[in-house]
């Protein structure tokens, strides 16, 4: 019956409904469900991040301390202690000097994406992305129909010359940026790159978000200061417990300091969900209240420093000498470049017979096909079962 | 330095950002935090209807019987088992003939309405809202600039000669209404305006949204079929754990057999908030798998109902004649409407130094103001506490 009805349901749906892509991943990885296939696919935190045991008794806490509060309704902006919380911990590892009155709690930074491009886009704004760059946020971006202005991504970020030019030629609404250990490709912004972006984001006052889910698993080097850190009105920085603590409760947040937009933001989330779980927010504040996060997190960065180390051996040994890599310093993803000219995407085929998946570079492009690059997550498979893969895709490389 | 900066902010913020109305309710409720005050002004559920002793132990139940599962990313439609458990609920209860694949849980039913909008609405498309209507629902649809077409609510529900009359004459791309105890006036249509409401959609062929939250909170008469029920594929039913387990936790979803539909709607839920807290779904449906509902909702209505008594009473013996009022099957709130000509907001601030709060008319209203009707909420207060507050609200009406 619906085949016969589409163009009713054309009629039905919206433009913009038509303009957001389904994920491509998704699609992708419902292929891999075939258990002998060793999946390098998924971005999915390994369940060593989830502090099971402790998150199940600060549920029992809350609900003790609290009672109905946990329940009921609350206020949009997300749990004031919650909030107290993270402005400190950004206070002391950033000297951000914040306070709780910065920063949104929302459902997960997933929906930070959705929310920022609702109250900062019109149609056609011309905004920045990383070229490969994070495809939740070009789905997120994407519904808001703006033009997408792709910078290369080099081993140490964006092309800061090409930003350069485009900026002297256009108006920009915002750029969208990942700075540690960047989704797709595992790249972290140098020092001096990052000060190169402040000094044009401060010349050309165009509003950069700075998405930052990983930083907090860096397994080698040092960490850096954030971009704009929120030193003027027009930075923005998104964090996460998705990756440190549980992904499934879908906490993020948003921090800044210019009040304008958080306002905006602020009426955008009454309007999306009124506010983000009150329950969970609760858990997490007991949690963090309760147990050494930093002694927690060093956890999740030596195992995937183990991981990440399996796999960069692995391709060292295994695959041939034209395939280039990124080394990541820390996160869940590392970027593998096929010879000029191959098709990850045919490639992906050839591999799941193989039984061995990843995720083609296609979806992290906005206009492109057929791209000679991958990306590989490597947080979710032992040391011997990710050598086994790389072996298993080096078979299909040769 | 913000405030010299507005400007600058003007050129940050997107024009639909504008369109969306902070909620008046929340800025006047913030007068409201006086204890001294009565409020009728909320619209919370009572904590009566949250079984925090059972949740609790689903709590436990869920990460011991599913570990990491519950704290990991999951699917955007939600839960499968908690779909089925609602397909067959519905098909128990009204018939509706659906399975778990005509469900999308969504983070609260605030979410389904931002997300149905997004997917069904152009600029300007026209759409029809009950007058007055939902404010949640008038916030949301607003962030994608619909034109509004209110038609006035009758008794038993909205003016069905004044819509086919609309409907003669205009496109109209959806119609919204809440069709038991609606929020703002406790009305709940009858099966004559159901049935005329069924007809005049099958033939003019328009959306209708049917947002029912308070459905299982009737504690008088028989509850009535919905008006499109999922007979046919303009037909959307929405329903929420809100008022009968939890609000805190944000848990709603949308009913609908045109999979063309469904699947707009989860590609923009993916790019909104990838998926709905995927624990809190675990813990509502162990705990529905464990618990009596029905009999859990008997002691909300049972309770509800002493309230709503006690406040019509309270009306009866205190009100001047000239006042009008709602007398609810179910749900949460009455409406009160003034003699002619006279504000209720300024009404409001009298009140407040009375010390009892309300819910003046204006924001149920996409343009009308200084409305001569206040929406009364009965959940909160004990039968005492509710004629002391009708008591002093008395007091200035005369």
């Amino acid at each position: 019956m619906l085949a016969q009805n589409e163009n009713q349901n054309d009629d039905i749906l919206s433009i913009k409904s038509k303009n957001t892509p389904p994920s491509l991943i998704r699609a992708l990885l419902k292929v891999t469900q075939d258990e002998k296939i060793i999946s390098f696919g998924g971005g999915l935190p390994n369940p060593i991040s989830f502090p099971e045991k402790e998150l199940s008794i600060s549920m029992q806490n809350v609900v003790r301390d609290f009672g109905s509060k946990v329940f009921q309704y609350s206020i949009t902006a997300g749990l004031p202690q919650l909030r107290e919380y993270l402005a400190q911990r950004y206070n002391t590892k950033f000297n951000m000097g914040i306070t709780a009155e910065d920063i949104i709690v929302t459902t997960g930074s997933q929906q930070a994406l959705d929310l920022l491009a609702k109250v900062l886009l019109n149609e056609n704004n011309n905004i920045i992305i990383e070229k490969p760059g994070y495809l939740g946020a070009i789905q997120a971006f994407s519904q808001y129909n703006p033009t997408f202005n792709p910078i290369e991504l080099e081993n140490d970020g964006l092309n800061t010359d090409k930003l350069e030019e485009l900026l002297k030629n256009k108006k920009i609404k915002f750029g969208y940026v990942v700075p540690n250990f960047q989704n797709p490709t595992g790249i972290t912004y140098s020092q001096e790159k990052r000060d190169k972006i402040f000094e044009l984001m401060e010349k050309h006052k165009f509003v950069l978000i700075e998405d930052d889910p990983y930083g907090e698993l860096r397994f080698e080097g040092k960490s850096l200061p954030y971009i704009g850190g929120c030193k003027n009105q027009y930075s923005i920085v998104l964090g996460s417990f998705s990756k440190i603590i549980t992904p499934g409760m879908r906490l993020g947040y948003i921090i800044c300091k210019n009040h304008e937009v958080l306002k905006a933001v602020n009426t955008a989330k009454e309007a999306a969900d009124l506010h983000t779980n009150i329950f969970s927010q609760y858990v997490i504040w007991d949690y963090l209240m309760n147990n050494d996060l930093d002694k927690h997190i060093s956890k999740i960065r030596e195992l995937y420093k183990k991981q990440s180390s399996a796999m960069i051996e692995a391709i060292k040994k295994y695959f041939p000498d034209n395939i280039k890599y990124t080394v990541p310093e820390g996160g869940m993803f590392m970027w593998v470049t096929l010879p000029e000219g191959q098709s990850a995407i045919k490639l992906f085929y050839k591999a799941i017979d193989n039984k061995v998946a990843f995720v083609p570079g296609d979806p992290f492009y906005v206009n492109e096909k057929d791209v000679n690059a991958m990306r590989l997550n490597y947080t979710n498979a032992s040391p011997e079962t990710i050598r086994e893969g790389i072996k298993r895709l080096s078979e299909i490389l040769k």
